[in-house]
């Protein structure tokens, strides 16, 4: 291709520099909502020292409302919005924008948030396993109307690291399991306060006890499509995602803004110490 | 339930008095965007009369970034993301939303972009059947881990009364045709400029040419759950979206920033139209 245009991000080989943008990013992060995606953006640089922290960091997706993204230093924060098909057109085009500015030795991280499933709310899950609505740990994706099956395997070493950081910070509960990943938030997490549902309380416990048997900690919507793609790509991949409440216990989040926002802050707060640390390590190095 | 909470909407039935704010709704657009649905909503206040066209109309979903919802007269304006995971959270909410403020007689039309087959771009196509990657009219949906099936019929004699709408305006095509639904816009929909692409040129062109033959006329990413929720809560529902490209003949949205945003309002005059002629018959009568 002579010229690449990344729609949705409104950024193009042929109008934007990329290397010279992009070219020294070694930790991508992503997260649903953009407004999150940009204070992570001014965290971690006020944590990390690495600017100014009265900077403004301005959305180098402007022009567009799909997506938002920020950089500081070696980190890109992006937004992908909810659900698979949303984060998939964003890593299509992010990994083309990481080929185009040829960068190198990347680590990617989703922080979101999730349901938890015998976890007390505000406990940080690192992924093990990507597992679908059957805890079987793939993706099926339609292409040329055909059933194309993947793996979601992510880095187990990532995912160890990423836990150890949890045990250094001390300050939350954080735990390894596998995460479902669904298409819908409603019937497809067997909640019983969608606008429809055709089953039972019994039924809905039924499924989640399945869930955890089949080693399910955390419920959310991206993750196995995050996976799959990073490892088609080659890139290191880790899902850290906070649980906002035991949806054994209920389904709507009735937890005080405060308290929802202090727990959205702990897979941020686990990445700012991952990073850290390997700054730290290739300073020394 | 005695409390709801429509989180991803920032409302609650006890935390706001929801009869009072929405029990005049009669029309809901919804389409990706938030900028657009804003634009969308100052355009209908503007073109129908319906209030200072000076005013502001302020997001009912401040608070939250996930959607974006205003409000003119009985037109209620909402962004619902990309892709089916992000259409059917926000028509979980809002058909609760609807039954809270006991809204009657409501139409509900999609208003999107799409690729188009066979057709010129700028094309609006209003949606006959919704119809998947294998050019049927269904959606798969898996509850609790079993595969369940829904019809994707739209109402018939909107969709005829919107292509009629298209024609009393005369400024551009518009067509009545079968639209795919995806869960992916690259590899899903047959690009070949995604980050990855296991096919040739021709195994798309083969794809494409069958689409058409099953009578699809373009392509997006939320009609299929949106036609299928909305059979569910028997809401009269419309998709109308206009084509960017024909899919035939290229991947990437190469025409300028203008072109593209003045077939992005194609759809908003065509349903424009159809409310103008729809209060005026309703203040004869």
């Amino acid at each position: 291709m002579k010229d690449d245009i990344l729609y949705h991000f409104n950024l193009g080989t042929s109008t934007h520099d990329l290397q010279a943008m992009f070219g020294d990013v070694k930790f991508v992060c992503v997260g649903g909502s953009p407004w999150r995606m940009k204070s992570f953006t001014e965290y971690i640089a006020k944590e990390l020292g690495l600017a100014d922290p009265n900077a403004e960091y301005p959305n180098i997706c402007e022009g567009t409302d799909r997506y938002a993204m920020y950089k500081v230093g070696p980190l890109l924060s992006v937004s992908h919005g909810m659900g698979i098909p949303s984060i998939s057109i964003m890593l299509h085009e992010l990994i083309k924008l990481l080929y185009h500015a040829r960068c190198t030795d990347v680590t990617i991280v989703r922080i979101g948030t999730s349901g938890g499933i015998g976890l007390k709310p505000g406990t940080v899950v690192v992924t093990k396993q990507s597992v679908d609505a059957m805890f079987k740990p793939r993706l099926e994706q339609i292409i040329l109307g055909k059933p194309v099956v993947r793996s979601t395997e992510l880095d187990g070493k990532l995912a160890e690291d990423l836990l150890k950081c949890g045990d250094d910070l001390g300050e939350f509960e954080t735990v390894i399991g596998n995460t479902m990943c669904t298409l819908d938030f409603y019937e497809g997490q067997a909640r019983l306060d969608g606008a429809f549902c055709s089953y039972t309380e019994e039924d809905k416990q039924s499924y989640l006890a399945e869930a955890y048997a089949a080693g399910v900690r955390n419920i959310e919507m991206e993750s196995s499509v995050f996976a799959a793609m990073c490892k088609l790509s080659n890139l290191r991949a880790a899902v850290v995602c906070v649980t906002l409440l035991d949806r054994q216990k209920g389904d709507q989040l009735t937890s005080s803004h405060d308290v929802l926002n202090n727990y959205q802050q702990r897979p941020q707060m686990l990445v700012k110490h991952y990073i850290k640390k390997k700054l730290n390590a290739s300073k020394k190095s």
